[in-house]
């Protein structure tokens, strides 16, 4: 259904995940982490498969999403960072110039052997998701730079943005990096078994769009087409999301990705009007929202599936942004049944498109 | 020259000055701090005159914005909260439901003496400013509201939202009584003497457009609207602004204020196909901007400028937010003078407004 619908092609039922549905909002992931710290979990095939299948088996969501994070696979190039609670990723050495950018690598198998062993494990014929998709995914290259150049979670990108401007050449060169790293990894995922792919480009939504399209977008492109190849052979899709991302989505578009990710600030008739044709559209439901009252959340979550059928796109059901961390995850599966009682969606590019019957 | 470009009138030069242009950035503003709590400082009369004139006397920036702080007439009131260095303003007991909205009382010109004790020294015919114009500003009703209701600063304002849709009676009566309280400040600062004021909504890009028209704009409309009789009479000039809101720029025109803050997501020329007619515009360098190398900070301080030209609107130069805390001052300084070579501004092509008298 997921996958159909990524393709723009008609469903019997709208497919829903949620960003970050495998994490602190589950009592049984909670449990499950307790005396191990964050990147310890995700290189443990283990621990990676059971916190992927939690929220497939709570929700009965139509994807799974590979439990990992974006420093993932810089972690594994042996850059000296580490998630800290409540915090975020933190990096010992910040890059500030070209002297730390050797670190940065091309990426192998070898690298992640167990972050792939954990995809094949849950992708595999006995695997726990059965025909669930897996959806592999990568940090985009601003994000992940923003982190390695301040050092952790940036409110201002300040340090990043002067490095952009200021040294292109050094900055083209880490971006180009890090695009690599990041392709690769989504290659690997792939070709060990997840059905799509979306790359976090987080925290685009600080960068006007003129620069983005200058000094990111190429970059991104180059992830994305590390599986170019997969993607028209096989039809993988990939989803492209940032955060507060409005003005960007044109530009956003320019990478041809099959799937935009739109987060809750733009509804997603009005996301149509930017995002190139015959992609479809993720999201949007405010993650603040799930923790209004039952009867808000209804109609929030049926506003999103009104403007989507607007939209004439597919459309994947998502959250705007990642499930906050004391999310009541019983709202999350309430919205699950809401969203597949919404009834099937025809085939995309009837634009505007007639609601469906149900 | 600040107000002449506030009513789109022609001007000799372009009016500079910048969003947290007194503060940290001064090492004479560190040292004069130094052993003083920021709420402290702000309820000081002399310290207050001393720290809002230091960036007027280094810059020569056209306007100088009133130290203060946006919880000050909350603390007023007696509301339990500090402002904790590293975080920002925390609420000692968070207001969650109408038990807490009786505090809330209107303010009083007893209740912030002090504080207008400031503003007269300021603006008096043997103050420090001389003919500078002095900005009075408030915090719009949905970002104290935020404050209040999260109990600290907030990134998803998750609980704020969920108030805001699950009880919208109660939401709506916090956010009339935070409108009232802002209004009213703002126009006791304007008799005390500012000649112009802003109103800060910094979290407003946080939400949907739908949103901030049903459940903000109308109590942004009050807050100004306090000062109606003395935006016609004297011609004070109100700027409206928030981090983000490009997607907002169209709704919070609703407000009809007579500058719109654009953050620097958004070029001054597309943000005036947003923002109606006849308002001028306040923005937009994106402050970590500030930290490149001086011909980057040159392009980009050209851009703006650039840009203003073109969206054929008065233009007062800012930042698209406020100063960074280790922002070289010196820079400042330099795009002070850029901003005042760049030459005589024509008068706004939009619709005649009331000239200013003073």
């Amino acid at each position: 259904m997921l996958l159909r619908a990524a393709h723009g092609l008609p469903v019997a039922r709208t497919p829903v995940w949620f960003m970050r549905q495998a994490g602190r909002s589950l009592p049984e992931y909670r449990a499950l982490r307790e005396g191990t710290t964050m990147l310890a979990a995700c290189f443990t095939p283990d621990l990676v498969v059971e916190i992927t299948d939690q929220p497939v088996r709570r929700h009965g969501v139509d994807a799974a999403i590979f439990f990992s994070d974006i420093v993932v696979p810089l972690r594994a190039l042996g850059v000296d960072l580490d998630i800290v609670p409540g915090v975020g990723p933190v990096v010992g050495e910040p890059i500030r110039d070209s002297s730390g950018l050797a670190q940065l690598r091309d990426l192998t198998d070898a690298d992640v052997a167990p972050v792939l062993e954990a995809v094949r494990v849950l992708t595999g014929p006995t695997g726990p998701l059965g025909g669930t998709p897996l959806i592999g995914f990568a940090g985009a290259p601003f994000t992940l730079a923003s982190y390695l150049i301040e050092g952790g979670p940036s409110r201002d990108h300040a340090r990043t943005k002067a490095l952009m401007y200021s040294e292109p050449a050094v900055w083209n060169d880490l971006a180009d990096r890090l695009a690599r790293i990041a392709g690769a990894f989504l290659r690997m995922q792939v070709l060990a078994g997840a059905s799509a792919v979306q790359l976090f480009d987080s925290w685009a939504g600080a960068l006007p769009a003129a620069d983005y399209e200058a000094l990111v977008l190429p970059h991104v492109r180059t992830a994305l087409s590390a599986i170019d190849d997969l993607s028209e052979a096989h039809g993988v899709p990939r989803t492209l999301f940032g955060v507060g991302t409005g003005e960007l989505l044109k530009t956003m578009s320019g990478a041809a990705s099959e799937v935009m990710g739109v987060d809750f600030r733009v509804p997603l008739d009005v996301a149509a009007t930017r995002v190139r044709p015959g992609a479809a559209l993720q999201g949007n439901l405010d993650p603040a929202v799930v923790r209004a009252d039952p009867a808000a959340v209804r109609a929030r979550v049926d506003d999103v599936l009104t403007a989507a059928d607007r939209s004439g796109r597919g459309h994947i059901f998502n959250l705007g942004h990642g499930v906050l961390p004391d999310t009541d995850p019983d709202v999350l599966t309430r919205i699950v049944e809401q969203v597949h009682a919404h009834g099937p969606v025809p085939a995309a590019n009837a634009n505007p498109r007639v609601p469906p019957t149900r």
